[in-house]
């Protein structure tokens, strides 16, 4: 937490008692609160809005020629919704390309192998790659084999995420992928496998990025379908020795990409330089056409910003949707966003992002100054009856507004119920029919809810706690 | 059913009322099946043979290398697990391969297809074939379109199978996956999709057997997963031309490849010539590791007959185990079986193919001769505890049992809980991890209590009504 000089914590409680005499959120912006969330029940438009993304773009992994049509549909999807102002804000990032990959058991038994190429990986060097597989509980075995010890070899973390509503087994897991291939370069492996980062049984692996350390040898890096890793293993238990056969074309192309975050305001109507920030990243992964990884989150928020647009009365602040370019391979157009409006912190009343699936919201939590702590009271006693409870210890502000919050931007978090997240994430199988229609309207309730009175807030929002969680 | 002279039943009732005098099944057989019901539940091994062929040995499509290793893992199986004695029986049938398989749409919204020929279909002649798709709700609204009303397009049967224990939902919808290309090439379509025949949402699309009609062109065949049925589906009802490009690199090679029934016997102590046969089909689709089709069989009478094998009096009769060759491509392994065997009718006493998964078996029913209901009631009593109910009125004798029971051999039928079944059929995703160890074992007790007592009967299970049900 962020220590604030005692002086100014002085002014800021002066300020807060100042405002006391008069409602941080008066009754007619709560009435027109409820009234968003109960008229969601007859539906928001959230699940057309994912269903038009999903059939008419599919899979539009950055830097390819489907996600500039992303782009090109975003901001026909806002006009079309009636929002008051389209733009984009450029975004640059470099290009990686996945153009094929295959692998299988050479011996003892041969099978073939569904496996994919991490994200960030390089390739196999135009040709296949085969060696023995050296089987590790964890990324902490592999990290503590000798030196040298897997020269030649391929290295193969094979632990399993657990499953939670929350996602916590993501974190613990997640590291083999986005560190694993440098450990096992270290140690001399010629490449790196991994158990997928899933919670499914699904021949359908997952991809998702990884990273190099800086000096030291960049190694090829696949992910194993959770049957195909089982596969592995039972091998390796059998005793003999297991060679595998890589053949990876993927890679970082050298090229620079500029893509667009698109963006769009419903303008408020007292302080329109002052914002609330919702969303979702546009992008999606390659494999599957990205319905909960994030179209859930771009038709969420598209979605609540429209109720809010056809309200007979603006509210107070502007409502700013931005469907994020490229999160999945480094969180650029969060980054990018923060950086063009970092002279405007003070602008940025609170961020959302909605970039956890299509899971209907159980908990509420924000991220503000103390000062705005019974605004938040309130907001949460409008969002409680669509199952939400205000008493959320864990989360974050999703992962594209974490830049502006390590600056001291507000933000919220609907945490959706990720229970089954993590069987589809990042995979092939992220398609529409995985997403429960009236699960879209309670989520685009909760997005409007807070969105809205966020913006009729007459309490300032920050400067908030500055965290670099989630 | 068939009818019998007067004579031949007047002399079948005489001889079954002289057969009352003395049990069919004494008290020392229901006490030994009984021992083996409940051993069953300490573990049969059963689970540990599917592991082992599934590992070992992964995707077996006949007619391949993998399939030759398998019949060599049969053997040696069987005989580790003290059969008295392992043969093969030669059985031939045309090569059939898959070697590319790819598809997209083109138009209006270009993304990949999740796609699989159907097996014995044509290939798209070493180039892409590229056409409009016309969407038909079943098979029948196909055939009911005007001849040339499809020239130069891709038909589409969009219907979507529906879930049942029994698997009963299977049998209206695989019509459109047997008979949709030839009924489409009568329209003059150049090219048959179809929705695959399963009942999961999984980006896996299910193979299966498909076959042309005489006189008319033969022409390329796939199935689209279940959600890229969807797509498609949506795409078309956007109102939009849909273009599809199909690539198929597969096809009969015009070669007549030799397999083999592999069998293994437990020698029967008093008749060793009358049989009790059971089994399952050694082969599986080349897209998943066949752990439920039918691995799954295989193991479960394997152990059963191990299970008898190890008994210290051998039963009455033998009992035949056969890992049937070909099942998939046409029946080719049971065929061959009733042909070699077809003298030696009156020797069949009673068969049972478990080729349903590897779901807890709920229902029993047998067809036999009238004079031997009493000890099927019997056989149905010791099976009770197992959870398995003798009230079946549908079913059969299995796939590659049904050409000798057309003949007369009498069946019966232990009938699995199919209500997941189709989600993984001929898929990708039928591997090991989909088994539960325990139903394997109440599988194996079952089939062991069936196989046991009907080899030590002291009535004759046969002549059976003829039966070509299933």
């Amino acid at each position: 937490m962020k220590v604030f000089p005692m002086a100014l914590l002085v002014a800021a409680l002066a300020a807060s008692s100042a405002q006391a005499a008069r409602p941080a959120l008066d009754e007619q912006a709560l009435a027109t609160a409820a009234t968003l969330r109960d008229q969601a029940k007859g539906g928001t438009g959230a699940y057309e809005i994912v269903a038009s993304l999903t059939t008419e773009i599919g899979p539009r992994m950055a830097g390819t020629p489907a996600f500039d049509r992303a782009i090109e549909w975003a901001q026909a999807k806002f006009k079309a919704l009636g929002y008051d102002r389209v733009y984009l804000e450029p975004v640059t990032f470099p290009q990686w390309q996945r153009r094929h990959e295959s692998g299988s058991v050479l011996s003892p038994h041969p099978q073939p192998l569904a496996l994919t190429a991490l994200g960030g990986s390089v390739g196999t060097g135009g040709q296949a790659l085969e060696a023995e597989v050296v089987e590790f509980a964890n990324l902490a075995a592999l990290s503590a084999a000798p030196a040298g010890s897997l020269d030649g070899k391929i290295a193969y973390i094979s632990n399993r995420m657990q499953r939670a509503r929350d996602g916590s087994g993501y974190g613990p897991a997640v590291a083999a992928r986005r560190s694993g291939a440098s450990e096992a370069a270290k140690k001399g492996a010629l490449a790196l496998l991994i158990r997928s980062i899933g919670t499914d049984s699904d021949r359908l692996p997952h991809t998702g990025m990884m990273q190099y350390a800086d000096g030291v040898a960049k190694i090829p890096a696949a992910a194993l379908s959770n049957p195909d890793a089982d596969l592995v293993s039972a091998m390796l238990h059998g005793g003999q020795p297991v060679r595998v056969r890589l053949d990876l074309d993927v890679g970082w192309t050298g090229a620079n990409i500029t893509g667009y975050n698109v963006i769009g305001e419903i303008r408020g109507r007292e302080k329109p330089s002052e914002v609330v920030v919702i969303g979702g990243h546009l992008d999606s992964w390659d494999l599957g056409t990205g319905a909960i990884d994030d179209g859930a989150g771009i038709a969420i928020t598209m979605a609540a910003g429209a109720m809010i647009g056809k309200l007979e009365r603006a509210p107070r602040r502007t409502i700013r949707v931005i469907a994020f370019c490229n999160e999945e391979q480094g969180l650029y157009g969060g980054k990018a966003y923060a950086e063009a409006h970092k002279a405007e912190l003070d602008l940025q009343q609170i961020g959302a992002e909605s970039d956890f699936g299509a899971g209907r919201i159980y908990a509420f939590r924000a991220n503000v100054a103390p000062e705005a702590r019974a605004v938040v009271e309130q907001i949460g006693e409008v969002l409680a009856p669509l199952g939400i409870a205000n008493d959320k210890l864990e989360g974050g502000p999703g992962p594209d507004i974490g830049a502006f919050a390590a600056m001291g931007m507000p933000w919220a978090d609907l945490a959706q119920d990720g229970t089954n997240y993590f069987d589809l994430h990042h995979t092939a199988n992220d398609t529409l029919d995985k997403i429960e229609p009236a699960a879209m309207d309670q989520q685009a309730a909760a997005y409007a809810v807070l969105a809205y009175l966020a913006a009729e807030s007459r309490v300032d929002f920050g400067p908030a706690p500055v965290t670099t969680e989630k």
